[in-house]
């Protein structure tokens, strides 16, 4: 080890290579509460013929490394595990080209999110990745993770906007693949071993993102109805009336919005009646008078063909801030519920209902007080489920119960946050041995030495 | 040899297994026009498990296989190299499921995309894949070589409308990845080794697709340009005014509609004037009214801001088809125009303009009396080339000048047709070193004897 750290402070210089008490306790865990660690080393390279040279030393030395972005991740990818070198790219951040023509932008993995948003923003243009973590996300990380946020019913995933990329290899070679064209079909088409896979197959070092237009109007409305079938139907109605402007199609259950309104009485229901379902609806257009038109005359019809039992447009901002508040209140609830198993998991769109019933019911047959929450992006078959019984031994058995029962399902153990070191033990139960055992003739075949983010998915 | 065909003759039944001249021709060779070539045996499995069952044999008898679907391929990676057993889909044939709530369809590889097309159109939705190929070519076809064609603009190459598949590896594995959910990041998404990989990695035996609503307007203009930078300026502006709705952006250079004019005597141009740039638009909405509103108030800005010289709208499907048969005309030119060097290019958007000039100068320069016809999907970067002198000689060293021009200008050798064994040995004009390396790493990897479609891309 004492040579690997003196050979790696000779190669950059001192002020990348930290060790002890230097390496501050932001580096010893990721935002996922897994376990802290203090990494044998922290690194932080400049540029990516530095990060090579890291990873060819390390490759020598069989020295396990951990890859942090900022350290957002809710999997436990990023955090350390004992004996690893921790390498940051946080230095390697910035923008290097943002082309307003052919509307991409080209950008260091260490690039926050957000500064990525705003640049886009500044050319009228609009990057469709979005989620809370943007202002301490890194883009690099975000394609590690292929991360989904909103908008993913519209725009899809973290992947479907890369054109390319550019990653190093466990022993230091650089996969250069970055790409502006859409389509290219000249062999292999590399990025995807690296987008999504956690960082154990390579480390993406730089990336180039498709952007779009940015929409010149928003809609917003708020509907209640009253059986999950409607729901289905609804979807299936309004993607044939708005098309590809529907951008945001969020379910919250009954449970999980009378508890919003309980915990955080500054929010009222807009509604009289008590209804089974809550629906968030988000409509963009380029046009604000044909945008509202057709909003406006797509929901009037659903309501009269009575799968929407009650709808409210937003009139205003303030009256779209008052309706997201109550879809975002999950942060405000996780203040106050004590212990909560957290789960982020996928179902085949009409398995979803049952799904959700099925488990309210299982949970609240077994574990006494327990509450149970539900909503989620039901148009990218995404489902939260959060139930807490204020105990914190349970919180592992819930977990369990919750993984045993999407396999059920036949669904996936994790829609957007990964699978990390915290959902490994239960990849078997959403994947078959033989995608298991492909997964690792890739890992083997592109890092023999298992030195790149080790026992993290596999 | 003998031995394994007397062992695969006992595995299936007869009719299964065809030698010598029970082989009809049409499994000699693809659409490419690459040498056709008898295989040692033709073998058309009915089921996964069959197929499986064929693929361990071969991988204990060291036999190199082509895989087969509707042989409409350009690039010669399904015709039979010397020694090669041939295995066609074709049987393994047929929908499982579509799902109208979901908008997905389940298919066997062998289905021809048509039929996958028209049962879409029968529940109201929209297979966004279509190719002159398509009452020919399979859908397991076009996802090994990420068929293009049109409406990539909008909604991408196949990759992209692809949820899940089944894929037998070189030994025989099957890998069982099918899923119908949006989001899903457990483990490493292995289907995309298997798209675009044209069949070197696996064979794809089932898909899953997404669907989208069947669009209830179309809007077709025929407009003329008289710069390059017009032309990547109005693609910018349509993008904003029009949306996810732009679905057509069809360049062609005067040399190209000028030609289709002369050859074909039943068309007219409907502009008065000559102009250097001719572009077919294509609009889709959901609303006959508000779509024909849109698209021509989109069109008249652009007249007044002067990017656009002259625009005409169909009125009529009728219009509308005359537009298409200009853009279209270049199957009947192939008729008359003799030895043709026809590519299929990528290059970043504003190099196209550029490089299209440049290549018509450099071409006319070396060759006597060449033509030089150029269009494309410059919305998605994709380039048509088609040179000619009418001698067949120059034809090979025509493609080769193209392929060394599009290093030069960082373009992609082939933007939807794929490498297969016509463009082998132009890889690294388009991919570095290192990128090269990581295929075989997966190619060694995945298929460690080579059996599977040996020779193509790498």
């Amino acid at each position: 080890m004492n040579n690997l750290i003196a050979s790696l402070v000779e190669l950059l210089d001192p002020s990348t290579v930290l060790t002890g008490a230097d390496i501050s306790e932001k580096y010893h865990a990721d935002w996922s509460g897994a376990d802290p660690c203090q990494p044998l080393a922290l690194l932080k390279p400049k540029t990516t013929q530095q990060l090579s040279e890291i990873m060819a030393l390390c490759h020598q030395h069989d020295q396990p490394v951990v890859i942090q972005g900022g350290l957002t991740g809710l999997a436990g990818g990023a955090t350390p595990q004992s004996g690893e070198i921790a390498i940051s790219l946080e230095r390697m951040n910035g923008i290097e080209e943002l082309d307003a023509t052919a509307m991409t932008v080209t950008a260091l993995a260490g690039t926050p999110l957000q500064v990525l948003q705003d640049a886009a923003e500044d050319r009228e243009l609009f990057l469709p990745l979005d989620l809370g973590a943007r202002g301490s996300c890194n883009i690099g990380g975000n394609l590690a993770t292929n991360a989904g946020g909103t908008e993913v019913i519209r725009y899809g995933m973290t992947r479907s906007m890369v054109l390319g990329l550019e990653a190093v290899l466990a022993d230091g070679t650089v996969i250069n693949a970055i790409n502006k064209m859409v389509k290219n079909n000249s062999g292999y088409d590399l990025k995807h071993l690296f987008i999504g896979s956690e960082g154990t197959l390579g480390i993406v070092t730089r990336v180039v993102l498709q952007l779009q237009p940015k929409s010149r109007s928003s809609h917003t409305a708020l509907c209640a109805l009253n059986s999950y079938e409607s729901v289905t139907k609804l979807l299936v109605e309004l993607k044939r009336s708005l098309g590809s402007g529907l951008t945001g199609f969020e379910l919250m259950w009954d449970s999980y919005y009378n508890k919003v309104l309980e915990v955080l009485p500054s929010l009222t229901s807009p509604f009289q009646e008590n209804h089974t379902y809550y629906l968030l609806l988000e409509y963009k257009d380029n046009n604000q008078t044909l945008g509202a038109e057709r909003f406006e005359s797509a929901l009037f019809e659903q309501l009269e063909s009575g799968l929407i039992d009650d709808a409210l447009i937003a009139q205003s901002h303030q009256d779209a801030d008052k309706f997201w508040q109550i879809r975002d209140g999950i942060g405000e609830l996780f203040q106050v519920l004590g212990p909560v198993s957290n789960q982020d998991v996928s179902l085949p769109l009409e398995q979803i209902g049952p799904f959700a019933d099925d488990l309210d019911q299982r949970l609240k047959a077994k574990y006494n007080n327990i509450g149970v929450l539900l909503f989620g992006h039901i148009g990218d078959n995404n489902l939260h489920v959060c139930a807490y019984t204020g105990r914190d031994e349970d919180k592992a058995r819930i977990n369990e119960d919750i993984m045993l029962m999407i396999s059920e399902y036949a669904g996936a153990i994790t829609a957007e946050h990964g699978i990390g070191v915290l959902k490994r033990d239960f990849l078997a139960l959403s994947r078959t041995p033989s995608e298991i055992a492909l997964m690792k003739t890739l890992k083997m075949a592109m890092d023999p030495k298992g030195i790149l983010n080790p026992k993290r998915v596999i």
